[in-house]
């Protein structure tokens, strides 16, 4: 069962690229001057391919995606995807964005695949195996020790995604971090797996957004959690705290209170 | 000459690539934790290689580096170089540090290369051509026309760059666009030259920081000052504006005042 999973993973996630890679950095999207329009049809397209083939291979499984909402939501096996998340990286050529294919087992995070297209970087991660990572620019999949906070590499995408009540919870974060890097969407949390980032600290995520993240990040070693260091599952706040090292949970976790 | 002297560029960016790619996400940074030292270290070394091979070439030439300080800065052709431009990027393993070569001729950016030695792009401007581009992950290497900011991609490091009294002009440009998108480092600017982003808006830039970048976007169709629509030159604030389409200076310049 597990190989199957793991197969219609990747086959999703290989179905996501071939529509999205001819359409990164193309003349559409230069002409398209930051009209999501052509980014949003890359988005759907790439999703229903990804329900397709899931629902071919596993009729009674649920999926849930951005565009096109929640089908068998109650299985017991229910895919969460994004083809394209970060779809500003995505839209301005960097090539951080990614395809994002999660399992949910009875709401439990199991299997999560990031998939870098125009890199050809991919992060696999099932629950009680250790990470897969394969790409052309390295990497290392486990993350690293780093029990301080002081020492710690911190990640976020942008301080615009806390709302005014939670911006100064991050703020305590950033200022006991050794330092803050900006950008990164769910690269962010690949380069956590490989240990070079401590930790991630956001807010706003949907499940689509972080189910395939949280099995990537276990699978190296790291904890992924909302803010009162709870599991995500369904129905989660969006707050959203990665870190590589789990001895730093606590404090992280004490800062967002 | 202009052959000369963009084959020493060239074979320039090669040799810091050299010393730099091994380091990119190696077992040695994971280890450091943050710590700058690994990184200092490939910068030095990988300027040394740069100042010894500019020097057998040009033995009249000057050299600037954030390293290695300034020899013959009166010459009537002076390089001015940064082996690693976003030394955040390359310490968190994202591929959008970058090589800088840059040129002044009589105090004027001429020559420009930025390389990017994990992912094997490099755009070459020389003034007066266009400007060359290459890279696995595709890109058409020229500006895109964007004559309103409200339609323009915004592309900024960080905006913990601004100053206090800064921090308001950049908010005033930041409120105009479209969208902003943070991180990027000297990436950004290479990814306004091809039609990607359309303003890219910082502050505390040191001459390493901007002189190759100046003739990147001038030979894709852009245009590159300070935040008064200067030419930036040595001496030159450290603020910086970059527009794909130059119909869009004067109105981010007023905003900037």
């Amino acid at each position: 069962m597990q190989q199957a999973l793991l197969a219609a993973a990747e086959a999703a996630a290989d179905a996501a690229g071939a529509v999205i890679r001819p359409l990164f950095r193309s003349a559409l999207l230069v002409e398209a001057k930051g009209d999501a329009s052509p980014v949003t049809e890359a988005d759907r397209a790439a999703e229903r391919a990804i329900r397709a083939l899931l629902a071919e291979r596993f009729p009674s499984h649920g999926v849930i995606g951005e565009e096109y909402g929640a089908e068998r939501a109650d299985a017991d096996y229910v895919w969460v995807v994004d083809p394209i998340d970060g779809t500003r990286a995505f839209v301005t050529g960097r090539p951080l964005f990614g395809s994002l294919i999660g399992l949910l087992h009875h709401g439990r995070p199991v299997l999560g695949l990031i998939d870098q297209p125009a890199t050809g970087e991919r992060w696999v991660g099932l629950e009680g195996a250790p990470l897969r990572f394969q790409g052309p620019m390295g990497g290392t999949p486990r993350t690293r020790p780093c029990a301080r906070l002081a020492a710690a590499e911190l990640s976020c995408t942008s301080h615009e995604m806390f709302t005014p009540e939670e911006a100064p919870r991050f703020a305590k974060v950033r200022a006991a971090a050794r330092r803050v890097t900006w950008g990164g969407d769910c690269y962010a949390y690949g380069l956590l797996a490989l240990g070079l980032v401590d930790v991630v600290v956001e807010s706003d995520l949907k499940p689509w957004d972080w189910a395939a993240l949280v099995p990537v990040v276990e699978a190296a070693g790291g904890a992924m959690t909302d803010w009162q260091g709870n599991p995500l599952r369904l129905g989660a706040s969006g707050q959203v705290a990665a870190v590589g090292d789990k001895a730093l949970l606590p404090e992280i976790c004490r800062l967002l209170a």
